[in-house]
């Protein structure tokens, strides 16, 4: 989908008309609404736009002749009324090289040409201005493009009147355009159709959209017909129409209506930060030192962007000082590239339509139905999707899959399945005190059960009932830092007394993954010699464990921690190899194979699996199968919450006697939602089919093998040229992720605010044409700015963003 | 919406046939199809209905005429097919009366009429009929009843063959029609349009259905156009082109093509349940006592009905028995009654297309958007809708609305909102050990944290790190027995040496609920004493207490147990007027009007509020206002899950600081996602309306005051009648929810299987029309059979059920 910014300015009401099919009058109604805005209002008040006359390449579906006719009539019966196309505009298309199909407009361009276009009026009108935008066709009919043009000007996101069809057949395509623009998030401010005395559709379709859809719905008589369109008698009997039937109450009505609600669009969306501030609790968020010009009121989004109220900076004004908004003339939103992927979620972009159809399928064939004992079509085809992609991963113990709402639920599920398999196994009494072995600066969720399998730190400290329950190794981490990449291997592994350096570095980031060559030179001994080291410490101690849990790769909510992948091969090498570590006293043996030894292994794969790291499971980075791996944010390529947690057979069998009270005693009222289950699902087909179809390809080098192994949509260029700015401590990037790592005199971690200036910075600039800029959304953990693009983020939004960089980090 | 059982049977293709519009050539390709399936495969295997051709009462949307066209046409061109419309089979309208729109038949009749005409089809006729079911007009033309023909016809769920629109704008009408049709559920087979050489938007919607949709795309050339239709010579030319043109290698292939999928939907639909077996981790089942056959294998659902694979039931085989399934002639989907209502989720019908709209467009519009100093309108407007709704219901403290994704998520959210209070307002250090106030018998979710906060019981006990922290008392309850109403009043109450007896019993529920009579005679003084005592005693030994956490009116998880609400009143009381006894030392006072005292109060609705048990806010039962407000499930009217934690200005406040790690850092990806808040929003919406509508008036007795406090769909002479079952040892009904205690020799509670019997009879049974009965599919609670209707559940569907419930429990 095209990107650009929404159409909304407090001094010009603009609308665009749609049509439930073709010839159902949008014209007539166009005219109409022009002559009496023009007359009501001010005649330099009304602008008309046909943006498209363009017939499609290749085929005939719009008639030239035929919708030249809103045109021309225009110009005709709405005197005065700034009338215009596009084409001649600023697309340089002759109607005669159109008819050929010889220049076909990108959508974008269109796109921006309409904006400008606006732009302009906007600047230049004077308040209380109207502009209708009238579309070809039927709500789906196919732009110049090819693309619907429901899609197509879906980015401008318009308010919409829809002209509905009055003739036999009218009841339903009238409902079902309606249903075509709503699910791709429009607004439709009023229906408008002709009166038909035959077959009435205004009556009905009155009762149905006030009673279903609140929404206001007018009808008009239809003008006089004609047999000899184009005498100079018919061209008086429509003036006479203009002037004497449409000039009604009807119409004043209908223009008092359109003004109220955009008056109150404007209002309630200026409002909706200081409301906010009154009645919503936000996550993670310190509240005392939260204005409401500090939050995001977000209008709508599209693909990578959201649309954000316009709102003077943060910075410009005081918390004190009235709210001081655009002027009349400017925009009132703001394009911005949702730069955290909405929270590590998004995968394909906001307002898929696919994602949406896929929804609204699930909801229409379901709704939700409970899934105890039960099974529907989405949830099983899901799970077979996943243990397959798991399986071509190259994790082939996966068998099992359990559904919950969210990473949190799908940990603390996952948790459970781990140590009971450890305990039954070991023949461990049911309070034997079990402990998880994990990494320092993990991140596993909120829910308590899921705070306890991380260390202490900012997130979790200060909670009444947090209580981390394991033994936590700090890891090597890996940054591109002053041109090199450098594993930082912190010191408490030097105390064996190893000759090894602090630091060991790479010509590339796949060359740290290259554990061949490194396992070859023996850098994983050190690693296994401080793990043996730490679990002995611990075991002696008396300590029981029940699970190793991970995120594979990255610790995300921990800081962007890019972990040396070998440390945490050698990590789970060796426990499990060390069964008789865990159970001195356990001869009981695996009974099938594959199967776990020494402790199961958990994969939280909540942020970086999915593709979000380039590939379908992260474990795959680190030649690694997980006995449990946990699926989360991406799965629904970031539209609902949905978890799944995949287990092996023989973790859930570890479930399985006659006494149901020993059953996985955890589920969620909507779990396997099938709502969610349908959008996962399509949303891994489409993931999969861009890995298969090389739609990455102009974001990986080119390399062969080891080469290829870490592409990052951020180029390495970028990365390079960062890491060697005095203000950058480090840098990675990797799938769609890349993490800045800032100097922090004052120490790193969550409480810095070192990335703060430079969000800030993003958040001030504006990219793109004068005209409809956009700025960039990011989101800081401490003294690190990250910045995550969807897995559809296009070349040119990157390089844009990594010219802002440069230009902030000179 | 009406109901009706799907259309499917082994031996039967049955295919619904749609139109883009009116004249798009549904009859055509209906002859055409109809010749073909006779041709070859068997003349007498074919088989055509339309079921309407009755116009509508008031407006003429249907052209008589025209749409008799379908019926009149296919007699003549597709000899040897059997033909029917429906007024000739069993509605008694001649077309006469019918076009004086004199009698409509309801859309549930026009259902049980085709539903009936196609199982007798189905069981006279021979293997591999096909049947094709003409609609009228467009997908959205009205039905007999004005209602749109995709909602009439919805509870059949056919696959539909969809007839475009080759004609000018035809693009647009077909996309659409797919799209009403797609977000209501149905799955569509073929998309048949003629070629129209001017437009061919046959190219342009084969390209786009195959790509977007993977749906196949059939095009054919358009019959021979007639100057004089009805001519002897324009009937040797449709007879020709029938002969000639459409029988072609194209229309064998659709034929293939729909015989492949239709076998292909069988097959996986009979191995949903052992393929889900292999592969699904179910919630709460101990599955090596689940064999595929107990699964329930769910195709669709609407309204209140699954639509089930007519499996045997599980009593019938063994696990190793080869699966048997019904008889080709037989149908192979069962309407089963959602008894559980979806575990307790199901408020507003399954597949309800307002629901449905509302996802679909904050799909459309936002996608999901990030939260964290963020605002949306869906989620600001859901946030005044609940705090109104609260407000409305008495509470007027609450001021605050956190999200997250599920009700135990949302508990662990209000358990981190109360300790935080209680422990900043009375200066404990951050390390204290808090503890709650809780009740016997609660359930609070499945997460560690909200597994905490209830006592030791089957649910909890055997997971590694459950470690109940809180106090729990043992609550009266309450029960209609031997057709008295009583409460049963704990062993452990008596210890004062109360002259009280172990029980007390009342005329009604509602006397149960009129605190000032039971107040005036002092019935509380008993409880208060009660909860004084243990409260000193646990005080007294140094325990801490952070907050009070219970399930207003009923605790559900833990067996429906219906407590006296003059119980819960005194815990609050007391707690409230306690503050010295929770910190002795503490001075510090309640700083702003309404706070809290003594201990936060948290509510878990989740299960109780939202009109489950007829109210908005269940406290509204108790005359209570809680500190802090959990409400999830019927949220979101039953279709995807989220979580509102509401909570008082008070609450909110003791997380402001400075410091932004004393924020609540609580916090999901999906926190307050669009989609979720704006399907709350119309869902709440709805129910708001129903109450305010007097909806629910069939079901409320009708009495004065206190008699109306307490109303359930279930009838007060079905409780009546079961209390006194020797089998049955009490019972209670109260909004949608009815819960039967069954005797249980071995013992109550989880474990027990007392209740297994009467949930396999109601299974067991059907009701209804003999050609499409119906079953019930209800969920049992150790000795506890419980039925929950959702909010919309028809009177006739609760007698039949009673009825059902006469019959077993005679």
């Amino acid at each position: 989908m095209a990107h650009s910014g929404s159409l909304l300015w407090r001094n010009l009401r603009v609308y665009q008309i749609y049509g439930a099919n073709t010839e159902v009058g949008k014209t007539i109604f166009t005219t109409t609404l022009c002559n009496a805005t023009s007359k009501l209002y001010s005649s330099e008040s009304t602008a008309y736009l046909k943006p498209d006359i363009v017939p499609l390449a290749g085929w005939k579906s719009i008639d030239t002749q035929q919708e030249g006719f809103g045109y021309s009539h225009i110009r005709k019966y709405a005197r005065g009324v700034s009338v215009t196309t596009m084409h001649q505009y600023d697309l340089a298309i002759s109607p005669h090289a159109a008819a050929l199909g010889k220049t076909i407009p990108k959508d974008a361009d269109l796109l921006s040409s309409i904006y400008s276009h606006l732009s302009d009026a906007a600047r230049s009108g004077n308040p209380g201005g109207w502009f209708f935008i009238e579309t070809a066709g039927g709500v789906h009919s196919p732009g110049p493009s090819g693309t619907s043009q429901a899609e197509l000007y879906r980015p401008l996101r318009c308010p919409v009147l829809l002209v509905g069809d009055a003739k036999l057949g009218g009841i339903s395509t009238t409902i079902s355009a309606f249903e075509s623009l709503r699910l791709r998030g429009y607004d439709i401010e009023a229906v408008l159709l002709f009166e038909d005395e035959q077959f009435r559709n205004h009556d009905y379709l009155k009762a149905y959209f006030e009673k279903k859809h609140r929404v206001r719905v007018v009808s008009a008589p239809a003008p006089p017909l004609s047999e000899s369109q184009g005498s100079q008698e018919d061209a008086e009997r429509m003036a006479r129409f203009y002037n004497e039937t449409m000039l009604s109450g009807t119409v004043k009505s209908v223009l008092e209506h359109l003004d109220e609600r955009h008056k109150a669009r404007v209002t309630r969306l200026e409002s909706l930060s200081s409301e906010g501030h009154q009645r919503i609790w936000w996550p993670f968020t310190q509240q005392k030192l939260l204005s409401p010009a500090k939050i995001t009121a977000i209008d709508s989004a599209n693909g990578d962007f959201f649309q954000t109220l316009n709102a003077p900076r943060p910075e410009d004004f005081s918390e004190h000082r009235a709210r001081q908004t655009p002027a009349p003339q400017e925009p009132l939103l703001q394009s911005s590239f949702d730069g955290s992927a909405s929270w590590w979620t998004q995968g394909l972009g906001h307002a898929n339509s696919s994602l949406t159809l896929a929804a609204a399928y699930a909801a229409g064939r379901y709704g939700h139905v409970m899934f105890a004992e039960a099974i529907h079509e989405p949830a099983l085809a899901l799970a077979e999707t996943l243990l397959k992609g798991m399986s071509d991963g190259g994790n082939d113990r996966l068998s099992r899959v359990f559904y919950s709402d969210d990473g949190s639920t799908g940990v603390e599920s996952a948790l459970k399945m781990g140590l009971r398999a450890a305990r039954t196994r070991y023949g461990w009494p049911a309070d034997t005190k079990l402990g998880i072995i994990g990494l320092e600066g993990a991140y596993h969720g909120d829910t308590i059960g899921a705070m306890d399998c991380a260390d202490p730190s900012a997130y979790n400290e200060k909670v009444e009932w947090y209580e981390g329950k394991g033994v936590w190794l700090t890891p090597p981490s890996v940054m591109c830092r002053g041109g090199r990449w450098t594993v930082k291997i912190p010191a408490e592994f030097h105390e064996a007394g190893s000759g090894m350096a602090g630091e060991m570095s790479a010509e590339s980031l796949s060359d740290v993954f290259d554990f061949r060559t490194r396992e070859a030179r023996g850098e994983h001994q050190l690693y296994e010699a401080r793990v043996e080291r730490v679990l002995k410490h611990h075991l002696d101690k008396g300590r029981k464990f029940g699970a190793i849990m991970m995120e594979p790769v990255i610790l995300g909510a921990g800081g962007m921690v890019l972990v040396d992948p070998l440390f945490q091969r050698a990590l789970v090498n060796v426990v499990r190899r060390s069964q008789h570590l865990f159970s001195p006293e356990s001869v009981q043996q695996p009974r099938e194979k594959p199967d776990w030894t020494g402790l199961p292994v958990i994969f939280d794969e909540v942020f970086t699996g999915l593709y979000r790291l380039g590939r379908f499971t992260a474990s795959s980075f680190l030649g690694l199968d997980a006995d449990i791996s946990v699926h989360a944010k991406l799965l629904t390529g970031g539209l609902v919450p949905l978890c799944a947690t995949l287990a092996s057979e023989s973790i859930f069998r570890a479930f399985a006697s006659n006494d149901k009270t020993d059953a996985l005693l955890h589920g969620h009222s909507y779990t396997a939602h099938p709502v969610g289950c349908q959008v996962a699902l399509e949303s891994l087909q489409q993931m999969q089919t861009m890995e298969s179809s090389g739609s990455w390809a102009e974001f990986q080098t080119g390399g062969s093998g080891a080469e290829d192994a870490c592409w990052s949509i951020w180029s390495p260029q970028v990365v390079e040229w960062l890491s060697r700015r005095p203000s950058v401590a480090g840098v990675w990037a990797l799938g769609s992720v890349m993490s800045i790592h800032l100097e922090s005199p004052g120490g790193s971690g969550y409480t810095s605010t070192a990335a703060v200036a430079l969000r800030d910075a993003l958040r001030a600039s504006n990219h793109g044409p004068a005209q409809n800029p956009w700025n960039v959304h990011s989101r800081v953990l401490g003294n690190v700015l990250y910045l995550m693009g969807s897995q559809k983020t296009g070349k040119d939004v990157v390089l844009h963003i990594e010219r802002l960089l440069r230009q902030h980090l000179s």
